[in-house]
Formats: structure tokens, sequence, C-alpha cells
């Protein structure tokens, strides 16, 4: 804590960007110049302990062991939402309330969902895994001879490619970070190489793609370049630790770091080794990018660069005026998060956030920046940039580029504004 | 996947250690050489999709969605086992099945406890943080203004005190890795610096320890050096992205890395900062190392260096000879992992295992070793060290120096032995 204060002492020294953005070592002064303004209440200098209530948790033992924890009850609202096809229960889309949340890792609990035809209820024990097509030796795999082969862990986010395809309206969605960019979560995933797998198998050179296959009932299928399977795909059996949840692919789900989210197919049960993709129907009716001129791109396979801020956000009303620290996620499907930078004024002047360590290729990264709210309008925005050199777009720039034809990788700046009763709204800026 | 399989013909330049511990090159030969003794089953080379079963998951929509999701009901064996002090309901330990789980990460449904009085039912919005004592100012939080203080997140293991205790016994004890050693567990927590708060307040440079307490009916209360405090002490309001759970101190807990498990207290209230150390029961009367001329101990609190072996260890049986991954966990209170031997012959030879990156400093460490299991007997064992020079000591030297009259701070290697049947058995070796 050997902070040197000497050079802390004009309002010019602090500031990094316009309308309030300062550095952090602000927050390291709020017990002198800027104490004022800090959210902490002071009492007289011999303050006891009896400046606390004695509650009624504290008179009688609490309660006891359970197997399997879950959280506060007063933490009720912190669920994810969703939306679901007409006239069924299982299609559709949940997503995780990145607003209530800090930290990279999603709690399982709360990791996004998106499904085609509901969860299968998968028995582990009857699943398998097979291994077929261009190979030398076709080869089928139980869970348990599986899990005898080598593991390797991943912190990695997976993202809906349609994430975010609400700034493809013409107006902004009177929603908050939940509802339009919920459909991204990051957790540690534990598998199998799947290059182990193939090799074993006797991969024929020939084949440049691999087909794979869910065994839920809408039977997901995608194809996936051969290149990226070599690369970093996982069998992965666990995350966060524990078996996979049945949400998202139990007992086995591919994991394709970085990659469209529906590709990193859940309730794995087949992998062919292809010449050629399959053109299977959710690459091409669907996860394809349709432009203005109405032809489509496809295999746009890995998640842009981008960022949101988290905090404040939508229904996180600020109540005074003061020191706040601003916070977000960023991540880009192309490799490491190596700069976010931070607008109080809608875009006219950028600040480099501070990123939290460690920061991982195509994991979530949070970034942190102090920021002192004079009580006024302030247009606040983040924008990210990755090692590749890719830099997040405005909305303007994405919609200039693809048009609003599509729904898929959104991936523009997002606006929140703060009134001067300090109410967050979504607006394009 | 550029393996140059020229150099990997002999089995001398497979082995790494006696008894089978070979280089992880010998997975991925598992297709060529090796292929008989692995896993996986061969199909006929024109193997379809048909080879599969269609099971009745495939066949028919699925379950829909839910706000806060759970694991596979066929997972129901995977939860925490506790003991509880005679005549409580809450007074005792759980423990974390690691033999069950993979990664770094601890599920916080997973993560164990050590209560003593129960979980205290806390609402948040009466819950206060107060900070007195050797300050200029002191200073009370509730939870909505150290909300907008900066946070920092950490993934950082917690580990009681008393964990592997079992160890000191006379006789091994039959039992497996969740009973001896799962009073260890590891979370991604996110909070305030307790530095940034004690700053605020104005800390006395007289001031060198602080005495943090609980709002649980037994009034958890230790003393800390100040010096730790400054150094990494968090007050943590997230575990694994979402708010702190009960069991872990909700609404908001300390977080010392590497410290005692009870110093990182729990459902936090009250900092006094103080000249001295409180000397309260929980470092007095327990918490403390009795050697055997009954002098005790008092304040070793970072938890040594340590590793145990969670697959295979008691209770995985194994079912045949053949390839198999050593995996275990390692970690240090005193900061990284930098090695990790293992051996399959008691400590006649040891090879070093792969660690999973990123390795963090404080945190639980992922370790993976190739294993050709002849079918014989063999003696598991693996030993931790840290980037201080720390060399996790047998279990003979750790009695040779501590005696065993305590029940803390045991990390001693620990020994599995694997029978020509493939049972795992918990022996001293």
């Amino acid at each position: 804590m050997a902070t040197d204060r000497s050079t802390l002492h004009g309002p010019d020294l602090n500031a990094v960007a316009g309308n309030g953005l300062v550095h952090r070592r602000m927050f390291l002064m709020a017990g002198t110049a800027a104490a004022a303004s800090f959210a902490s209440t002071a009492l007289p200098n011999a303050a006891t302990a009896d400046a606390l209530q004695v509650e009624p948790w504290m008179k009688l033992p609490g309660s006891g062991f359970v197997g399997y924890g879950q959280p506060s009850k007063y933490e009720d609202k912190v669920v994810r939402t969703w939306n679901t096809a007409l006239g069924t229960i299982g299609t559709g889309t949940s997503r995780t309330p990145h607003h209530l949340l800090d930290g990279m890792i999603t709690p399982n609990g709360l990791h996004f969902e998106r499904h085609h035809s509901g969860i299968p209820d998968i028995n582990p024990d009857t699943h398998r895994l097979l291994i077929h097509g261009l190979v030398k030796r076709p080869l089928i795999f139980t869970l348990e001879t599986l899990a005898r082969y080598p593991m390797e862990s991943r912190i990695a986010f997976i993202e809906c490619g349609g994430n975010g395809q609400l700034l493809y309206q013409k107006e902004p969605a009177q929603v908050g970070v939940q509802q339009i960019h919920g459909q991204v979560s990051c957790a540690e995933w534990t598998g199998v190489r799947l290059a182990v797998l193939l090799q074993e198998a006797g991969v024929d050179p020939k084949a440049k793609w691999i087909l794979a296959e869910g065994a839920d009932a809408a039977g997901m299928s995608r194809s996936i370049p051969m290149e990226k399977v070599m690369d970093d795909a996982l069998v992965a059996l666990y995350q966060n630790g524990e078996h996979v949840r049945p949400a998202n692919g139990y007992p086995m789900r591919l994991l394709l770091p970085g990659y469209e989210g529906n590709m990193n197919v859940k309730w794995l049960r087949r992998i062919k080794a292809t010449e050629n993709p399959t053109m299977t129907k959710d690459e091409t009716s669907k996860y394809t990018i349709t432009l203005p001129d109405g032809k489509s791109l496809q295999f746009v396979l890995p998640q842009e660069g981008k960022s949101v801020i988290t905090r404040p956000s939508p229904g996180l009303t600020m109540k005074e005026p003061g020191l706040y620290e601003i916070s977000g996620l960023a991540w880009s499907g192309y490799g490491k998060i190596n700069k976010v930078e931070v607008s109080a004024d809608g875009g006219k002047t950028w600040a480099a956030a501070a990123l939290q360590q460690p920061v991982l290729p195509k994991a979530l990264t949070r970034f942190r920046m102090a920021w002192q709210w004079n009580g006024g309008p302030a247009i606040l925005q983040s924008r990210a940039m990755d090692d590749t050199g890719y830099v997040q777009p405005t909305r303007e720039q994405m919609i200039a580029k693809r048009g609003a034809r599509t729904i898929f990788h959104s991936n523009a700046i997002t606006t929140w504004r703060i009134s001067d009763k300090g109410e967050v709204k979504h607006v394009y800026a």
C-alpha cells in the first residue's frame, strides 16, 4: 500500500477521460481528499461494536448441512430469464443475469442455454460417442472409457451466434444487459482433446471437416473445420469442476473455444470425419448472415471481439453522485482481450480500463474503470480490442458492413445513457 | 498435431519413472502401437450412425427452462458428506467430493464448509460491516455502499486448518480423498480490497493486527496480521460469479488467500484495527499446533504446500490394465505450485506431472500424469513443490517435526495402494 500521495492532489492528475472517468488511485484517496464523495458512513471516533445491531441470526444456532448447496433465498431474483418458441416448452433461449454477477466465471446454474428441442434426460450408462467416417478404425466410447483419456481444462466463454441481436433493431430495445447480451457465459471446461480421439481412430488426411451431432430430439448437427478441431476442440465432461449440467450437454458436449455457440454441440453422440461440410439445417437455413443484397455468409465461425458494461446498466439505478466503479465484460473468439476502453461522454473521449488478471484467450475478461459521477447526464460505452488487432465496431459501423437483415454475430458497442436522476437506459449513440 | 512418431518406438523412450509412469505422448500414440491397451472399442470399418442406438430422449422433445439450473439426477452421489458435533445440526464440517470432480474450480454447491454454530440466515438489507478500533474515522457499510467500491477477482483455494488430520492417526484411515482431504475447495472470489477500506478509515500506523468477526451465533473471531491484510485481503461479495453462498459467508466474507480456513471469516460484520492480536478462543484453545512436549505453536497461518491424487483414489476401482491418467490437485498457501512429482512405486522413482495452465498463486492446481497400469500392485504418491522452494513432506517427516498431538496443518504425502484387482486403498508408505 505504498501509494505516493504527493502526486495526487489535482483533479487534472486524476482525470483520464471526459465526464468523470478517473484514475483508479482515486479509490485509494477516498479516505483523504475525496472522502465526502464516497459511499461509507462515518461514525463517532470512539465507535465500538455496539454501533452494530445484534441481529436475530446471532442469537440462535443456524441451519445445518446439505449435500448440495444453493444460493441465499434473498437472491431469488438472480435467475435466468427465457423465451420459448410458440407452443413449445424447451425450444428457446435463457439468459445469464450479468448485471447481477461479477468476476469471469458464470456459475453453472446461471449459464445461458439455447435448446432446439428441450433438454434431453440422458442416462449416462447407455449414452455412447461414435467416431466414424473417414477414419481407419471407427471407435465407440462409453462415458467410463472416455474418462480414462488425458484431460485438459480450459476457461472459455460460449456465446450464442444470436446474442446481441436486439442491436440490429431500428430502435434501441428498452431492456437491459441480460436481455440484450445474456447469451454468453464462461466456465472452466474439462475434457478430452478431440484430436487425441481422432488420432486413435486413424483419421484420413482427406478429412477436412467433421460433423458433430447431438443426442437431443432436434439432432443438432454442425460441420466444423478439421483445422479448428485439431487446434483446440475438447469433448467436455466437466463444467466448473462438476459433471456438465443437463442444460449444457450432460454427459458430454463439444467445446470449440470462441466459435458460435451451437457448434459447441451438446449431448454429443457422433463425430463423423468428412471431406466437405455436411450442410445441415443449422448451418444453411439458420446461423448464416444474410446481407442487404439477400446473399448469405456461411460458416462465419468465430464470435468477434465484443464488450459490454454490466454495472451500471438498465435496472441498476444510481442513487447519488459520487465515486463508482464501472464494471463490464469483454471477450473475443479470435484470442485474448488486450485492451478495453471506456467512455462516459458517448465516445468523444476514452480511457483504458483495468483488465482483471489472468486474461485468458477466448474467455470472458472482467474490466473495471473508476468513475466520479457528478450527477449529470452521461453516455457510457465500452470498446474491446483483442490481440489480433480486432477493434469492436460501433453500431453504425456494424450495420454499414452487414446491414440489418441478419440476427447473428452482433458485436457492436452498446450504449447506456445515465439520466440526471441516475436512471440507466439503452440508447443508440 | 504434428507429433513426430519416429522417435516414439521403444518402451524406454516412453517410461519416465518406475511401474508404468509414461510420457504423455503415449496418449497420442494410442492409435498406433499402444492401441490394444486403450479404452475405446473398435467397430467394423464401414460403421455408420446405426452403430448407435436411438435412445428414448431422441424421440420426444426434452424438458423446458428453469431460472436456476441443477445437476443431472444421475449425479446425485456427487455431494458433500459431513460430520456434526454431538447434539448439533450445524456445527461441523462438510467435504468436497474431489474424487468425482476435475479442473480447479469447485462448484459453489460443493464447496466445503466448516461451521461453528450453523449457517446464519442473514438478511442482506440489515447486515452491516463496521470498521473501527485504531482508525481516525470509524466507518460502517451496507452491502449497497460496499458494492460501489473497486472490485478485484481472485481464484483462490480455502482450506480448513484441520484438513487432512486423519494422516496424524497411527493407522491409515480406510476412507478416501473426500473424507481425508475434502476440506479444501477453490473458487473465483470477487470483492473489495480490505486495504482500501482501512485506508479510507484512516488506519493508525500503530495497528499491527486486525480482529475480524463473523455474524454467526458462534461469533467466529480471528486476529490477522496487518501486513497480510494490506497485501491481499478481500471482502468477498461474489463466489464463482454469483453472490457468496450462505454456507460460505453470505452476504460477505473475508478472503485471506492461502491462510487457515477459519481466518477467512464468513458473515463478516466487524473489523477492528488493534495493536496486538486479540487472543480469541479460535486462536488459543483451537487452531494452534500442540507439539509433543505440550507446548503449542500459535498463529501458524499459511497452509503449507500439499497435493493429493484424486483419480484413482479409494472407491474408484480400476477395471482392467491399460493406459490411464493419474489426476490430482496441488496447492500452497505460500505461493505458486511450480512442480508436482508422481510416483507409482511408493516413492522409489518420481516423474514430473503436467500442470494445468494457468497456474495461479494460492489456487488449486490440477496435475496430470500418464500411466500404463500393468495390472500388478502399485503404490501411488504425489509430492508438491512451490515457488518458495517448499517441498511437501512425507508423513514420517511431518510427524518427526510436529508429533501427532495436533490435528492441524496436515500436509503430508498421501499414499494410495492399487491391488492386483484394481482396488485402491489408503496406506502409509
